[in-house]
């Protein structure tokens, strides 16, 4: 069934290179428009073989979702060192990577619809904001957050997930400046949280003990005070 | 086909009526959980009679849909008087007044899935995105937005959708207290873009002229600036 010259790969073998082919396709195009029968061009194979392997193309979809799930959780482990600006510019760094290889498929994927919108998919997504979620508190060595204080981390990780799709739609700010607003973003909606309950108020300022004087968040209520007053003449 | 006392309705006014039954149910429960049989009983009318009128349930959850997204559009709908802040608040409260009535409904659209996801449903959610985008352009004064600012206000949307959604999953904050936080939110936002764009900052300290002195924004940086400070002993 394979080519005369290609060796014989194994079950698991084949099924990951398959997942591999699959996602590259569906990364770079809206899944609705990804073929088995370009997947099976693509690995070489013909396509009744694909199906010996994945029953359609919903679940070879989903297996290669559940792979870039994986990479996407894992560029979210960060060392807990240093300020927590620079940890976070760093997670948005390595988000943005995967931003940028995966468009067509990242996009798709989150405005949702018939081909991408299953309960596993869902779940698949889910899972990633979850590890995302619980990194942040582990940096901020929060383990029972209050209530606004879950609010702020979760709303802004849907922020960054808009802010993405937005800048995937044309690119047309660059990618670098937006990195660095989505920790500010971080900074400005922690600090009106903060702003009006005490116990996220504690937080903040523990987190901020360790920020260099040009931090995000130093930066930023410097910056808010200059256009707090009047324009220069 | 109806009970004999009842009159019989034209088919717009069954159409509407249906609609209206449909609606209620699809937003006090997910729509995966509601029957046509249900609908039916609801309406006092044969399921037969439902398929006259929609050829399935999709179609029924679509035109309710339709309903809940005008009249939801039409709440961002606000009289171009007074501070921007007042009037944001104001929209936020017609907004959360939607989101307590369509509870489940709201919450099962959103996090997508099987039952939700058509290409027609997500049309509708972001024709409602797009109403809410070219209303608070159009409060701004603005035009031809730079393209920090249209994802200042895009994101926004997006970050008032997800604090909706977490705000229905528990109810764990008074919802007085999320209206006014994502006014100070998009304020917040508004001045992270700002203090790093020129064009942003202009259209903001134009926006911030008619605000009074205790107006959200002047309010946030007043917080701000204590909690940047040392905390009282």
């Amino acid at each position: 069934m394979t080519t005369g010259v290609r060796r014989r790969m194994g079950v698991e073998e084949r099924r990951q290179q398959l997942i591999g082919v699959a996602l590259e396709l569906f990364s770079r195009r809206s899944p609705d428009e990804v073929s088995i029968d370009e997947i099976a061009s693509a690995a070489g194979i013909s396509r009744p073989l694909v199906y010996h392997y994945f029953p359609g193309k919903l679940s070879l979809y989903e297996a290669a979702l559940q792979r870039a799930s994986d990479d996407l959780a894992g560029r979210f482990v960060e060392p807990r060192e240093g300020p927590l600006g620079a940890r976070l510019l760093r997670v948005m760094r390595r988000f943005f990577d995967f931003v940028d290889d995966h468009g067509p498929g990242f996009a798709a994927l989150m405005r949702g619809g018939p081909a991408v919108g299953s309960s596993t998919t869902n779940a698949l997504v889910d899972a990633v904001r979850q590890a995302a979620y619980v990194q942040i508190l582990s940096h901020l060595d929060v383990e029972d957050p209050p209530a606004r204080l879950e609010l702020v981390i979760r709303s802004w990780i849907s922020l960054v997930e808009s802010t993405a799709l937005i800048w995937l739609d044309g690119r047309r700010i660059e990618r670098g400046e937006l990195e660095v607003q989505l920790v500010h973003d971080f900074a400005a909606l922690a600090a009106v949280s903060a702003a009006y309950d005490p116990e996220v108020a504690g937080l903040l300022r523990k987190g901020l003990r360790d920020e260099p004087g040009d931090g995000p968040f130093t930066d930023l209520v410097v910056r808010l005070l200059a256009l707090a007053s009047p324009p220069e003449a």
